[in-house]
């Protein structure tokens, strides 16, 4: 797999962010030669990672040619690069700018793989709607999703290294006794994103519309609670969800249990501190309050299969797709 | 009020908890004169207080001739109590141990205070149950409640104060990087009472009867998910509600704003921060997902309305009515 991502030109957009900087430590893994890399943020910068140095630039008026471009810069960057490429370079966008286009295909590789076909423009879904979907999506698949409540246990990686950093400012300030005024620290918060006039945070309207569509399910009955709570990077989600068929327990554990990407715990119960740097979303505490619902908690770290992760497994099916093309013109 | 508060003898028993401190310091503001109070613990202690020093012996064989006992020292302590005292003694309880008993009323005096008539035993529910119903009652009587569904953020507070000290202790050391084995700081976890062979917490089954004894709905479908978060005080949660009749916003917001109790917030949303030490119950974030259901978002201080508070309203009350049988009497 390496070997395909050797010969790629990658540029990655918001490369300082604390998304980007996940996002290049996995190419780096992949073995991408550092000068098929183009990195760049909104300011000029010398990024230090892994011991090595990386300059990152500032975003070019002309564009490098590259066979693949993350955007992790924000919805406002990715508005102005969408479709600045080249028409062969396959533009991964990790923002909420384009993810609800009906063109545009939302997509999480364990679930709907099938519909990057013949897309060249691909987003990577919210976060919280990429944790919980691919928990639900082989439930899904065997009982028929009919409603799903959920309550977040958002981390303060999501508002980025401002918002890290200012958990750690104020829970210091807190242990030194200074006033707050309503902090991050010891404290929890609904979601910081803009309040609609349905009373929604825009973050809970993103999880509930991105969920029905990566799960094809539009008249989906979701409803979402999103809440920061002070924890600095994996999120947690308290889900209810009720389906068309009866689902039994054990059935359920066996499906979770060899579901890609998921790691089950029978007896024990993830945390975000446990789950911290890891790349497989866990889930626990299945239960079963009546005959067509069930219960579950599901953690999973919001920089990797959350975000950065999520967008590599993406170019990574692209580059193989690629090369299967290739092999079988080839062949 | 003040003035039947002053002449009664008033027994406190777990004195030295975070509850019992709390529960001492309601009756101070009530002006019961100290050589009233019979203050006790598990082991003898000097306690300062609001600058005074109070004397709490441990728990004696012979127990005093009082007109009220409020047990919050545990569900043992409570058992070996609760029939102990003389006939005319009002004993209140604040553990869990008779709060199901179908002979004893489990009372929030806003909701069910008519059930206390001609019983000299009363419980005090759980936290969670009694934030919870305090706010849902209003929308019950209104609407009638069919389901409910919550995830809490339960602060430290519940689990006394060695959870609030262990959690101070582990911020200091997370911040001085000692290696921390999954922390109660910067980490959220399932409530750590007994798991249930059906995978529900014993926290979880407690506010879910609690609730439906309380709202005399036996058969109320209700499903609790209890988390602990790095909170010192308050608890919230996130409540998902449908009711046979619709519940309309405008009306829902009015019957709420005149709830005793409760303390709605239009346009902005309570934070466990905000709440503690205070002695509303906090309701914010009112949403309708779909026409029969409701969300919204609790947060009250658990050691006061949550606990000490509540016992306190329900000693008052029973103080107050029996002056009232005396008035009747003597009128």
């Amino acid at each position: 797999m390496e070997d395909l991502w050797q010969e790629k030109k990658i540029a990655l957009f918001g490369a300082t962010g604390v998304v980007g900087k996940e996002l290049l430590a996995l190419l780096l893994e992949k073995k991408v030669p550092v000068e098929n890399l183009f990195l760049f943020a909104s300011r000029k910068k010398n990024l230090s990672l892994q011991g090595s140095s990386f300059f990152i630039d500032s975003i070019p008026s002309s564009l490098p040619k590259v066979d693949i471009a993350f955007l992790c810069a924000g919805s406002s960057i990715s508005e102005k690069l969408w479709n600045a490429f080249e028409k062969t370079t396959y533009v991964i966008d990790l923002s909420s700018k384009f993810r609800m286009d009906p063109h545009t295909p939302l997509i999480i590789p364990e679930i709907n793989l099938e519909e990057i076909q013949n897309h060249k423009k691909i987003t990577s879904p919210n976060c919280v709607a990429t944790l919980l979907c691919l928990a639900l999506f082989p439930l899904h698949q065997k009982y028929t999703l009919k409603k799903v409540i959920l309550s977040t246990y958002q981390a303060a990686s999501g508002g980025g290294s401002l918002l890290m950093e200012k958990l750690l400012v104020q829970t210091k300030a807190f242990l030194q006794k200074k006033p707050l005024k309503d902090p991050y620290a010891f404290n929890v918060y609904p979601h910081e994103s803009p309040m609609q006039e349905n009373g929604y945070a825009e973050e809970e309207i993103k999880i509930q519309e991105e969920t029905k569509k990566i799960l094809k399910l539009p008249s989906l009955c979701i409803s979402a609670t999103s809440i920061r709570v002070p924890v600095f990077r994996s999120h947690s989600i308290s889900v209810h969800a009720e389906f068309e068929k009866k689902p039994l327990l054990q059935e359920v554990r066996n499906l979770l249990q060899k579901a890609p990407g998921i790691s089950f715990l029978q007896d024990n119960f993830p945390t975000p501190f446990y789950t911290d740097q890891k790349r497989e979303v866990f889930c626990g505490r299945i239960r079963s309050p009546s005959p067509y619902s069930l219960e579950m908690w599901i953690v999973g770290d919001q920089l990797l299969k959350g975000a950065a992760l999520n967008a590599v497994q993406i170019g990574e099916t692209l580059i193989n797709k690629e090369s299967y093309v290739l092999e079988e013109k080839n062949g």
